[in-house]
């Protein structure tokens, strides 16, 4: 391999970035990322990066916009070292949800955040199950959205060998967005079905009601979605795939960014499991719930990376995950 | 009204931009579009543009590659020649369907075109219903994506009015990537339900298996997409519809593309109507075939060009479209 | 006055913002900046700003990401949505010390910042006593960067009239970057002289020296500087000048970031008074505290957004403050 | 040599650049380019470009835009799967002739397209015979405009040397912009002239007058020109020669674009041989004129491509073609 | 018209600029233009720009390099002062010969200079007879490029209405690349022909042969070309056509040049008389030569200065020199 | 070390970049730089650079407008002409000192400048001792700036030595923006102090008052500043010093403009001695001048280019003049 290349990990992601290096064989670039009492942040490589292919591995997970800051300033600070490439691994792009305009006068920030990462200097981008596919047209410069939906496949195959899924499973989709989503992770799974949870308001004020379409009797339910943040709808769901005669409710999401009261909710849910990336990285109190499971990113994105360096094709890493 | 405007049309839709500046109250704009023997083409505004905010209005539908030069060049040709401004009117954005990577090395070439449009000088556009949301990200300069679903809702709670249509409607999406679309169609019919298409494919070269999710018996549905292309899978969709006791359906498309053999599938079809907008231009032959019905927005884009000129909102002309 | 523009504030400058409609006998505009749970953050503007030219008040203080986060997002959301142009009015432009790489390595985020607010759209800026003057070379945009050190005359001089200072004055330089800053202060005070203290630290883990060039001796000094951060430095100078013989010392500081334990330090410190701007909003804690006063740039601000619309110049502000 | 390039042919120059592959030894690099029912394309690269440098073989003929789409196409595919570098090989450069406003408010065409190409991704250009070299300087990306007159040079000194032509030999420009091209032409015949058609239009509506500068009396006439298109002017040049007492005309043209009734026209003329390159693919109709001689440039362009991917000066390449 | 306008003038063009606001009818702006001993140069407005479209006069004729500096400080210091806009008027643009790679490794300093004004913050180019006409797709910003061959026309029908020029009119281009403006200029004169020096190097250190294509014999010449700069070969021409059998010879050039020795070698010549406009300020020395006669260009930069600012189309400008 | 590498000299720094390829071991790159009559430049690399990474050498001192475009034209003529990457080695940044706004409508000439060299396609950047730190952040590319503090520091210390200086050195700021400067110096001495020279003009059209701050008595004193040019404040301050009570004055400017009559008042002055570095090339009177010394700065240039040939550190080279 050609070791021409460091890899740097800003303060979202050093446990994740270890993992990583770990597989590549390399020892993790050194990196000063302090923060200072007046809120200002500085970032410094502590090694000569000059002419070398920097890796920066940061999800831009909360605090975002402190998050988001290290890896600008991180890429300030490498280019004017004279680093000869920088690729920004993003397991977790944060912004992803504001990718259009809803309603009038809103920002799109998921284009606003690819457009300050290029003025930055960012030459490269890898990415892990973006929320629309359509991101990554939001960067100019080549990026590799990475999908853990084959690993997700992987372990209820799994599950359903050793016997802990009996019946037949049914991929649902917690919202109309969701629904291609749904059908890939379905596909990995012998005989599934797929059903989406409908959700409307008819009115500005009135309570939202919700449907379900599609059949889940008897079936073993896996809610899927790129990430689950609060948690509320995600737990609205199962009670409601329950309602419906599911015998148990499995969920699947990429990005596990749980904030507020999501872990407890969790917990004290009717949930059978719920299984989640490294991408962000948990808390300890997370840790601790037997319902959350965690599925490392790390092997996948250290292939990808010496891909990368290699210039090797990075496609040819998605059949790794593919029994 | 500021006066110091104008409105051109480039060869796909002049018949539109007539429409939109007889609701405007002005004179088109007079520009020469040649297109030469060797294939090149030559766009010319035939009246100073000096000063003035132009509006081009074209449908980059086909022959795509010789719509999407002409706006180009038109573009040159009116920032050369010192318009103060230029808005792009493209109430068919081409290649909104390459909008994200779907497998590797495939290029996205819905943002290259919003490239090419920066690059040549556009400074902001007018689109209907683009493909995805997300597409709006990909321009930089203001875009604003008008939608012509409260139009079509107006459309059949007409034909209930009236009892064209006496069930209760079932509004489908012909596969997973519209489902919100279709709930946002159902959202302007009371009573109305959903329902989905689930097409997968479990090995490369096996069969396509479809079924369906939700329920359509003794409904009338609608289909609704934002595009009608060869309509193939939506005659299929029809058929699928029927059998599984939905009593008439219904399509309901923006932009009707209707290439290759679409015509004559769709008059031969159990389809009861297919509606599409002006956005692009009915050949003569689709204007003969009964079941095609045709739902004109040069109302609304000459209220979008209006509220761009005086600068008032533009999010106000939605609610001249709902009731 | 041209009425199409509009005023917004942030959220680190409410208040100020406030003040600066007051004096423009404006409304302020109404936005909506909310902050989620996940970390991210929202902007939209309530109201319409197509063809206007807006104003957005934001100092970029702690928590610094999530401030340079806000102006990133309105700028985008405001050209999103047509403004005519976006003048940001930064009292306080955070990282203006980044502003050079010390050693090898830095970043140089002033710089970095000011790429950032211009790929995110702003037209123009306005600070106040950047940290090097310099930074306004850092835009490529224009940028008025406006000064208080007049107002700080003005403020020493009425203490000298109604006879709160006897002596002479000496105005110090904390550190030798300073001294063109000491000296201008010392231009708008009668008879006042200029005095240094001059900082080494001979090798890299020694104690630093301390020295002082110039004479205090029976002098009332007078330490100005661009902004006073924990205040340990200052403290220090305040002891050091009253060893010197001193006979009082007061601190003039444009940017009161007041950040760690400086308020306390400020509180039970020999210091007589310090004077800082409403550039950066003083918490609570710092109003109650008798030594410290706040002297308000809003008038200085309102004349330039007043001047910046009417087309007048902007330079025409500064003579306001000079007698 | 280095191996890590890859050679593509679009649509237009498939044949070329089998002929330039041959030359280089190389395998062409497999590349979809698939042209749909709705007038929309897609350019995928059908094996890896990652870390290669990437060379598009495509002459942007008729149908100019469908070509030119292609070319922009590709450079966004090749460029978001990382190759490391992109060459554009554009034999014939469309839209060349619209180099300059010749009345108000004309596009410049030319430019435009070297925006374009520089603005979806492409790091070089090598073109050949642009119409005016100035057109180099449209592009701020390197561009090597190799020359086939050389190659004419020695077509003719051939036909003297055996005896086909006996005559002296003069070179004509059919108008005034040319003559320069001429007076190169005729550097390569020893014994050559150079004399030049005059046309002018004294009031827009009247006939073209057209005279003769220069003396063609007893000689071998070759009129020399960067492209053919219709040949109107062309065998109205060659009947006025043979009328002013020349007793051959010869036609050499770079480009052999032959739109219209082009080769009908050639073929029934007094012509005695127009020869073109096959920088433009001929039809098989043409091929079947035996008027119509082409030389091949593909050598030419692989020693270029060869120059360029071993670093070695192009400049070298010229004198391949001097004797 | 529109007084929001204010037009500077910069070292070469003072006497210009003045005869141009003359015909404005407005004042000059005040500008300070300080050349320091140290070679540097200073720009400074000396009244507001804020809001204005500011003209800025200036030929970039020698010291070339100092006028150039001059434009582009001029440009930083409009800009950054919050000018609405800038445009440059250029009468003579400099480099303009360096439009193309005449050989491996030449610059292209005509473009070059074009993004270096562009750069700057140039928002609209005037210019007059570019060398080439291609050279306006050098610049991305809109230019207008006029001629003043209409001029030289107007003027040679007056010598032939009051019988200074008896004879019929031969239009001679002293090269091939000028035979398009000879074209041009013989339009504009009743019964004349065109003419062209041939010139050609066998070999490289051979002499130059010199040969005339077309009739001059008992005809008037005149050699017209964008320029004269040391006049040699001009002169050379001259001798020559005379040897010819031409009557008199006259010289036409849009630039006066007229570096080295050229203002003696044309005194001292068989020239009959030297036309050329004031876009670059004759020296003394040449203004008291006879044979060199000047045309004013500032009526006609004023009508365009006018015409921009009240957006009215520059194309009507040329109608005035027409008859 | 990798010898794809070539260095070029423009017209000011030819003598330096001999001696820089002395200690490279390189022969100097063969480049043409004519400047014409009319004064216009080309420069044209005499040898390929095609994938070569190219050092352009060259001080943009006086004539500074024609220094500035040669690396401009420089810069073009490598790019176009295929160089991997173009370094400038600027040892004499010229219009550092227009850094920032110091009233109303100044440019910032110095950004201009970054902007220009950018514009013209530099990579990368190297000075020494900018007037200000932050003209770094000018440049969007890196920029290492070297310094020569440290050798004038050796040079002192040599002195100290031998015996030529025996008293306590003090180090004194001419300015007040140059204490940090003074401070950095006094670091590399031991036993040294700090003095400052605080000028002051009270009001507009009084003469300059002129005071001390700090101790010179009995105490050799060092002026140190970045640059000398006409030398005439320099002069004053020795004067001012000696009066004050020094033993000795010693001057050390990084860059020796010595514009105007400076050589002679150096001269004729009290001066002991002025120490500058050959980054401007000497007059042959300033090198007949004893007081004036001269140290070289190619050896540190030539470990800099060696140092981003084979990308190592730059920062090492510092450790090289630290004793």
């Amino acid at each position: 391999m050609n070791k021409d290349f460091i890899v740097f990990a800003l303060s979202a992601s050093s446990e994740l970035a270890d993992e990583i290096c770990d597989y590549l064989g390399v020892r993790r670039g050194r990196i000063k990322v302090e923060h200072f009492a007046d809120g200002e942040i500085i970032v410094e490589p502590e090694e000569s990066v000059r002419g070398k292919h920097v890796f920066i591995v940061q999800s831009t997970s909360a605090p975002t916009s402190s998050t988001v800051m290290e890896v600008l300033i991180a890429l300030d600070a490498c280019n004017r070292a004279s680093a000869s490439e920088v690729t920004v691994v993003m397991p977790y792009f944060g912004y992803a949800r504001q990718d259009r305009k809803a309603r009038a006068r809103q920002p799109i920030s998921a284009r606003l955040m690819a457009d300050l990462y290029e003025a930055a200097g960012a030459n490269r981008m890898v990415t892990i199950d973006l929320h629309a596919p359509q991101i990554q047209g939001f960067f100019k410069i080549p990026t590799d959205d990475l999908s853990i939906v084959s690993m997700f496949g992987q372990y209820f195959r799994n599950k359903m060998a050793d016997g802990q899924i009996k019946n037949e499973i049914v991929v649902v989709s917690p919202d109309h967005g969701g629904a291609t989503r749904a059908r890939k992770l379905a596909d990995t799974i012998p005989n599934s079905t797929v059903a989406l949870i409908d959700k409307r308001r008819s009115k500005p004020n009135e309570a939202e009601a919700v449907n379900l379409i599609g059949d889940v009797r008897n079936k073993t339910a896996i809610i899927v979605d790129d990430m689950i943040d609060t948690g509320g709808s995600m737990v609205a769901g199962v009670d409601m795939l329950l309602a419906n005669g599911a015998t148990a409710v499995y969920a699947a999401c990429s990005h596990g960014i749980l904030s507020g009261s999501a872990i407890e909710r969790i917990e004290t849910s009717q949930i059978k499991e719920l299984v989640v990336s490294n991408s962000i990285n948990l808390s300890n109190e997370a840790k601790n719930v037997d319902k959350i499971k965690q599925i490392s990113v790390a092997y996948m994105l250290a292939k990808t990376i010496e891909a990368i360096n290699e210039r090797t094709p990075v496609s040819n890493i998605y059949s790794l995950f593919n029994d």
